[in-house]
């Protein structure tokens, strides 16, 4: 059975709670439940973490180089600023498919650009939590085609 | 039932036989295909069309507005460079999630900005034709949750 | 008695249904009205027309060299983008003002830049369809003086 | 019966004296002349100044708060400059046309920004000297519609 | 007892009457009261003034040189904008401090460059009338600073 | 013998009679003859063709995959404005020579930009009509050398 | 009694001994010191942390959501480049005032941004310690007025 | 006897005084004296004049249309910011030299562009109040040769 | 018979010995003589010469005044940096057309523009040596048309 | 015996295993032994450290102060985006040399800018593992060269 | 008697023939011939050069070191783009005035920045001929002013 | 015994005489001599050269191809922008190594850019003339796992 790093970054501890007219209601226990739930599903067990700090998030990304098949990563606001998660994901080089919960090419410019699409097979925003959901999907064909080539 | 217009910008009648290594080896017919399968697992029936014209896309966007309950959109070209399409979109106001083939952030510069990203709910780009069929799903939600509110 | 290509680009046949609290209430059908009915007080013809398709603006527009003494354009999401108008309205070289209904230099900045207005004589935004009605009596202005001298 | 001031900023005093190939032969006062009578048909009164400083612009504008329904303005050189000049149409909050004898958009790329375009309701550029006549027409309608309103 | 000139530019004149959601209700009496109380307590004697002239508030500056110690300045929309305001201010190498009453920072982007801060020892701004206060005292503790060394 | 398409954009159909300083007094017919006359000699066919839509320049770039050895566009205000057209060219990957009437270099700065130029294999502006038959020269030695390898 | 948590980014611990040209000889001590003093008197509970770590900064920002009333945030090189302190910001919405001991607006362009002042009520700047004094009376005014609206 | 109008714009009252590395310590008024000196040698009545005020310096060079041969300009902080006085200098048309006491181009970037350039015969900078007598000469030799032609 | 200099600039000595894949394998000499047979056929004697130094290209451009009726330049490296070439070409004033072996608007955006281009009648590129003789028939053609007229 | 602290950032712990043709295949044990090795030749301490967090590495920049004579650091991604890191060896003042194992010229714009050169007083890049030892004899020579003034 | 080096760039040999509406009909010659009786009326001795050759430009610089109190340099198309001859005046550290015969600010934007204008005491342009007289007057003046200090 | 050619650009013949702050005392003779001794050591023969020629720089460059094998260039200021040395150096293809004796990035903007770390293998600067001997070790490692290879 595959195993899925699903990393998020810094202040999504606080989903639900913030700016909910934004990110929603849905808390990351029950965003973390439903990608269990999904994951199942799809033959993947889901490792779910959080952290405020980039460090930590390279850290796991690094981890997952020998114990995930592929990464899920909501690099929050890392995403627009941190060319070291990028090298991070491109060092190990696994399957790696980018989520946001807003669309954030809808926000302000400095959201635009993310240093994780230029490593990640594809992105997905503006999905809500069903995004992670989708992400999954996406990682279980990619690990399945990968097999069978 | 809902219906969802598939509407897909120039080119992309050639799927599957041009420059595959970009866009896989998918034909537009088996795209459509499997959109039609996914779509009725959901319970949306899938009106997919193509055109090279920016017009006809134009055209086809409003007639949603009457006939669909929302709109999946891979504008092609047209993506980077059409404000008339993203005021059509505006215009109709339907739900519209933007699905690419492949992740146009890993392409040239003038790949990075869509005039359709910033109408849209959500965009997913990325996950060759399984992007479709994630993009519907996100619809089927989409509906059900606003048909309960 | 002078004819003027009243030319209107993509989306203006949703006038009146689309974004209200920009655009107006007004519809495409009304606005055709008032400017027969102005121009015609003004001693000119005005032939009316919609198209979402920029080719066939530009077919219209060459269309105009033999039929139209002038040109209103409103020429909506091409106005900003469309070198192939600019050139058509260069090539024919008639007499042109460029009318917008909303005042496009308070929107987002991709509507800062006009094409249209770099071979416009003038241009009248941001009065609804009294801008057209303005137009015509500028048009019936600039022709009336060009005959005097 | 409503007052409209209208204000001319810097180098307007010279009309149909300096560069009568961009900015026609009419001069100052012929303009003045022509939308009082203008002003008058349309049930408006005009309060027709010119000042090159910018202060006396802001002075004008402010007093403009109490004994106007509207300003017509066109600041000259300082259109493309003065914060200030935009803040004081801000504050008084009146319904503004901004009109420039030339079009602007065709001349030096510094003429192509205007703080007053972002907080006028419409402009009117390129038509000479009726672009004056032009505004106060749309300042009438304005004031017209909003009474009913 | 030390002379500070608390210099207002354009606009600020309207205070209390413009705005009133961006720049509160306090007028310029009630915030010259307090300027003066506050100073009176901090051994400063406050020469408060206003103007819509850029010219004026240069020769204010010029005047501060030999009948001040120090300026508090809030150049209003001049600070954007006023090579000259800057080039007084340096000229007289008196202690300065910058005010505003908004958080310039958050609001267009043509507020974020000030020309005043290139030369000021300090900048407040988004207290509101309090930001006056606030300036004051710093001033204050500046010019006893001085004395000591 | 090889066909070549000779796909020619919008408003080129006005050729000799729009302005001639700029694209000279030649007219479309008599550049399709010398056209040929050249082809001819260098055993290539020549399908010449006009549209002012984008739309039917994509269609004919796809035709011309299976009916045509090379392709000679001059794109015309497309050329600096249609991803969707680069995206044909590259999508039928035919050997393709871009060729302009004027110097597009010498012109505004909107006309410096390519997107042809960015999959075409040689670009040739400035000629006049004379650039088509040395376009056709350079697709014949083209050609040629690619039946030698 | 109001808590106010006072957040110090990176090198400010070294306060006193780095640069002091630019940061003055204070120590973070004697600054904390002097906050403690001047919040006692505005009644006011100072908890004044200093951290070099993104991830704390942002720990301490959530931290306070539940336990502070109000921020004052001097994040020293985060300012400028993090996104996801601002988001921690504008995630826990409490009011925050920034300060900065030197005036960033008269150093390298790099330190005229800041990710922080998007979210804050207000800035100081160029004040030295004083400037954490003034911020302290400003939130106390903040939180007044607040208690009674 | 030709005249020329000297107009001096902000701050240069303060010549002498202010900033002396940079501007040196010859007053405006010593200035004057071998202005009027160099001038008479040259057959020049130099009418040598100062404002801190944008509006006043632009009526000085309207009344120099009737009333001077030409003008030296030193506009001070308004040279970089005023298309107003840019505007002035090229509606009255007369021979026109700008002067400034440092070399501008060495200085901050704000100071590199100049309005007051791209309507001026020539430009000497760097030269302290030499630059002023050179100036005079330029302007001698170029209102000669005019009457020569 | 004409005389046409055909100028090479820094590097095209090693021609068919570097970056063949770039610059095909001719060597220079087997380029000078297709030019001279080429140009024989047309009735062109071909000057043609090679320097690494931007001084000699400038000194042979100058020659050329009074030497020969047309220039035929590559200009290398030089192209897209040396204002000076330009400033010789423009002074001479010859018919002049732009060769570049390879297509330059395919490679780095440093050489995207040319200085040459902007005072060339025409460019061809992207042709190989092939571009060489194609710009000789350019030339002649311009020559005798020249004649004619 | 001079002590150096050498300092690695983010992701050079998978030296050796990561992007092997980008950074070699010598792993980040084998490149401490080998700064030891050349270090002692040198008589210097080499105190070599790697971490991924940020606030790390601005700890052990402050511990240097105290411990070491001098820095060599490669801050990996955080070259690029750290303002704090920048800020932290400014302030510790020590001789600091940068080294990069690639050539980051040669590679993506964004790795272009390092905040470390701005204070370092030399860089060394695309040496691999080599320009380590080079820095430490560059160290060596500068502690040696300033122990001598 | 001071010897004053004055240096010529490209294309100033062709003075006189070349573009006579900008540079005007005196021939080289005739300038040095003014130069050095203006030069002798001031006790100078003038050295008047000229190259096309970036490098022969430098080694006079170099030579001037010994052999001149300062410089005169019109350094033509090289001022734009050489930081070379910028390197070489400065390195020479001699008074240096900049002359140039047109307005260069007038022209095209890639005339309007100058490496020279960075290290010279002054600039001169648009005055033509009587440039370089100005110039050598303004060297005078400043030999004069170094001696007495 | 490998031969480095050593190639010095513009100015560096006045090292030791000119802005010593910047390049220290050292001249190129000495500068010459250390590199001498130091190849001695590393089993390389030092070819050493300087000119102020751009075009002597490509001769020689070219020159290297058949006679070195290995480049270390210092090309002074045409480091910023010379395309020419660029394309030398990539034909050429030797191993290269760019010096400079300063750290470029921390000076003016215009030297952060350099088009010969597009071509080199890497990069040392702000090590005086120890980067030069640094450089030769690089380079003799190089060459050597280049034989092993």
């Amino acid at each position: 059975m595959n195993t899925i790093y699903i990393l998020n970054g810094p202040n999504l501890n606080l989903l639900g709670s913030r700016e909910t007219s934004v990110y929603g209601t849905e808390t990351i226990a029950s965003l973390a439940e439903r990608c269990h739930k999904r994951g199942k599903g799809l033959g993947l067990t889901c490792d779910f973490r959080q952290s405020n700090s980039e460090g930590q998030m390279i850290d796991w990304i690094h981890e997952a180089k020998d114990r995930a098949s592929a990464i899920l990563i909501n690099a929050g606001g890392y995403t627009h600023t941190s060319v070291a998660i990028h090298d991070a994901l491109r060092a190990v080089a696994l399957p790696t498919v980018e989520v946001h919960l807003s669309n954030i090419y809808k926000r302000e410019p400095f959201r635009h650009h993310s240093y994780v699409s230029l490593v990640a097979e594809g992105v997905i925003c503006g999905m809500g939590g069903l995004g992670y959901e989708l992400a999954l999907e996406a990682l279980a064909a990619h690990l399945k085609s990968a097999r069978k080539a």
